[in-house]
């Protein structure tokens, strides 16, 4: 940690600084400057980051300016390898790149079914959709809730894909864990804590997906409450961020996946779907994403878009879907991975 | 709604477009133009809101331009007249501008006491502190939980002022609600349905803040939600955007103040603490506030900043804020109104 | 066009618009809704678009929605063919990939014809470089102006490539058309006007940067400026956008890709180097960028990046410039182009 | 400036950095902490900026923290003291708010004349007027120029209001200074270093609106470049930064005021009108600038906002200004200024 200080910085003022610093058990290194004084300060990291927002204020502090990331379990200084993420029968975070893909939202036994069986011939390894939907307008349909959860395990057992779907609350994470391969946690929630903490205890891998304002810092430190229960199975998902191209609903921050993958051990999948909001957009898009490295991609699917009762837009049929699928094989082959 | 094709479009096209608004039971008028075909619809407002996204993956549309605001209870056009929001002995939304102040989290019993009387003492209307905090990371502070309501309860009964403090989940609510006077639903859960849901069934009056990338439909929609189950006492909060300016933690978006006097009746209120992030840049940003219309301000207060155990960099101290609300009181009397 | 009425106007409101835009010699039809009346506009298109801002401010006008795009002789729709842009020897825009590459400043004979050597071995098939370079302080080095267009000229000479370079006013245009194969309009210069008809009025093409927070409305109104001149030989070039993640330079929005070759003929390019503003980051991000159908490349490549006068940082050295366009080739040929 | 090593990084490469530092003549303080060492380099500045990138491609350098701003004839450590820019009969900068208003373009001989009238007689100090105007579109109205200055000047010699107009190129400084008192350089103009040093070099005070997507740095470092040049009559515009919220035209960031007043001693003044683009906005964004600190404000005035041929959407017409100005004699007063 550096404490730079104001130009006009009274020796006092330093000194008091170096006081406090030293009163918490820290050591520090001054250098005086032509124009200020930077105090450097050693020892423990907990120590300092409890110091920091009390050093901010003191007198004639300019700034403080920490030196380590605020993570730990989830950075690739603590587990330098890749994680790989087991959900069911697949995995994620290897060298095959993982298609989880569905439709938005469960709607009708014909709709999931059909949808599984046409995402599963088409080559995908895990089944997507929503039976708890977070809608922005109350009036907006809510999702099927324990009947949808109960459809997607059918289609479980009819394709044998394992099942992702999205837990919005704590209260309901006992629920979804009884159906679910695997937890979503949507954009919206990234920072429920309770929520985290909830899917932290269970003993379901986690699908966290970024905040559509998040940095990096912030995503990361949402799924160290994860990981801080106990649980390390947790995929990280981009799916856009609030941007100012009125062409696309959010902007696809793909320079995040190999900036997440060189932060941490984690996965890093891409939601392409979310990210553009218009289907034209998601099979370039999902390419871009392999290519940039994504260790995998979530893809809404639908049997017929006009037709669905959220996200049709956004949606596949299952023939674009099932041509998307045949470009990205070739395009993984080129970079040394499998689809 | 207005449905524009694209210029290629065929006249089949156009006509099962107007056959699928048509069968919806809506009219439609079309207008042919030189580059374009335009198809306006006219009826039933939710028939079209459904119609919306089916619409927008027809063949030949190129989009779909909705003509109403997607909220109705939260709109002046529902409820023309500003709504007076009554928070125990005081109210928002009236000629006087509500000042809410406190500390970030409570912290001890004589933290709390202190910066009671201190902001009483100074003019302030209502008592803000939080024993629930949604902290970023795993490892900072995390509230007193139910201990710092009972202080909150305590510091009510010393002075007199209504309490406001968070709840961070629906579970929650039940125990927050036993103390509070107003419940606040923070920035990263303003997008939190089963919070929102359950805020607008309890009785309590509700404060809502923007989340930090949320547009003001989306602010308005979330606040919906709780109009919805028929609680109409709801504060909205502005309190920063994501920006860019490294300056300050956030930008404090104060244009979201005149507009959102036009959209909706809800009384709205400014949070320059988190707003800016630096307690040296509070005062000018509330004076700037109440300039532009706030109904209200929410401002953190600690007895002693450098010893806080969270948001310290920025809290006032008990004599900038006796200045602050010195300034706001001339203030406030240039625009007509009172502090 | 498409005029929203306010829900409380009235009927002498409608009226007078009505009046307005008929005067004009526009024809209109009224559609009266339960909430809100509203006025569809037909006629020549420059005709409404000389209205639109009185008519933002008639009495009783809520909004005024354009349906047309503002621009032209970009547009997909003027020219449905993609438009091929020669420089030199090279085109861009065809099937096969292009990649201009080189270093951000001219420094040196030795420095530029090494440079050039080796991107051409490599397989780069233009030559970047800059002899007048815009820098956000007065103190950094601002290029070797003439001289710096004299090396260019060698290094063309010599390896046969075309050189692509800035002309950051209207009056440098003249003498960089005198060396150069192709002007670049570097991101700051994007909505520079009298640098835009400039260029138009040359005889060279162009390449045009989105400025970092620029629409892709304005980016193409900007090209129009330049074809309006007579000029089409245009190439767009994405090079990131202002955003929040403090890992990256700026944020790449890759999906301006696939959505400017919906909007325009004119090609598009991706600048991996400016986008990210951290080498270890442009190679995926290159191959990302093809992924998603860019035209193009344009990499920074420096003989010893840790001597570099400007932009060190982001420039790849010969070696990784090599494995880039190795796996640039397999990753080309996987989506059937060349490179 | 600190020197951040990556967790991994071996003790040569440590060394490597150090014999690199103090080859350029500046000392190292190494600090060894438990995961990371830091070197801390202590010297001349100029020699720190220019080895600072070489420095962040030097091998195992995680990255390198600047200490001091990168701007140094703008700063409030170079000259404390407030600067007070005089324009013709007018300041800006003291303790009077300077008002400057007038329309977006001069449009005619009766439409400027009438407008000087009006704003002097509502109490503005100084008159605003385009003849040269930057237009989104090529299809835009460009301007009256030269006629326009003409115009301008013959309004001043009737009012004795000092005029403030924009020059969009270094070649039209010449015959912009020949009429101007003030030479306005726009948002998309920024970064044209030509017109920055153009403008350094002319006799005459300088407006330099903040580009929508520049940080407060980038601001400062634009000035410098007229500083640089011997010119410190610079006066800094805030003017809205590109946000996502669609009501208004652009975000106005109002707490630039209290941060930019602190960075710089050059004057900062806010145009809420560009700011907010709709004139409904304008008078209490006005209001919030002032109380947030400003010391002016460029206010959009037209005599017929529905008949202007440029920005009538966001122009008060003269009884709105009226209200205003007396709206912001009151509130100045109350906050220890005068207007």
């Amino acid at each position: 940690m550096i404490i730079v200080m104001e130009s006009g910085a009274s020796e006092g003022q330093v000194q008091a600084v170096v006081e406090k610093v030293q009163a918490a058990g820290l050591n520090t290194h001054i250098s005086v400057g032509v124009a200020r004084t930077v105090i450097g300060v050693v020892g423990d990291d907990r120590t300092k980051e409890m110091l920091r927002e009390s050093l901010e204020v003191a007198p004639g502090v300019e700034r403080v300016v920490p030196i380590l990331q605020p993570f730990k379990l989830v950075s690739r200084e603590f587990i330098p390898h890749d994680t790989v993420v087991t959900v069911g029968s697949q995995t994620i975070g290897g060298a095959k790149v993982a298609v989880i893909a569905g439709p938005c939202s469960v709607e009708s036994r014909e709709q999931i079914l059909a949808t599984a069986d046409a995402v599963k011939a088409a080559g995908a390894g895990l089944l997507r959709g929503g039976a708890f939907k977070p809608r922005t307008s109350p009036y907006s349909f809510q999702g099927l809730e324990e009947e949808g959860l109960r459809l997607l395990a059918e289609a479980r057992e009819r394709t044998g894909l394992p099942i992702v779907t999205e837990a919005m609350d704590a209260a309901q994470l006992e629920l979804v864990a009884r159906y679910a391969d695997m937890i979503q946690i949507g954009a919206r929630n990234m920072q429920n804590y309770p929520l985290l903490r909830g899917a932290g205890r269970s003993r379901l891998p986690v699908m966290l997906k970024r905040g559509v304002s998040a940095t990096l810092e912030e995503l990361l430190l949402a799924a160290e409450y994860i990981l801080n229960e106990g649980n390390y199975q947790v995929v990280l998902c981009e799916r856009g961020i609030r941007g100012f191209n009125a062409h696309t609903r959010y902007t696809l921050d793909l320079s995040a996946v190999p900036v997440l993958k060189r932060l941490t051990h984690l996965p890093v999948i891409v939601d392409p779907s979310h990210g553009t909001g218009k289907w034209r957009y998601v099979a370039p898009m999902a390419r871009a994403a392999v290519a940039a490295g994504a260790d995998g991609l979530l893809v809404e699917v639908h049997p017929n878009p006009a037709a669905a009762l959220s996200d049709g837009p956004q949606s596949l049929n299952p023939d674009n879907f099932a041509d998307l699928m045949a470009s990205l094989r070739l395009l993984a082959q080129a970079i040394g991975r499998a689809i």
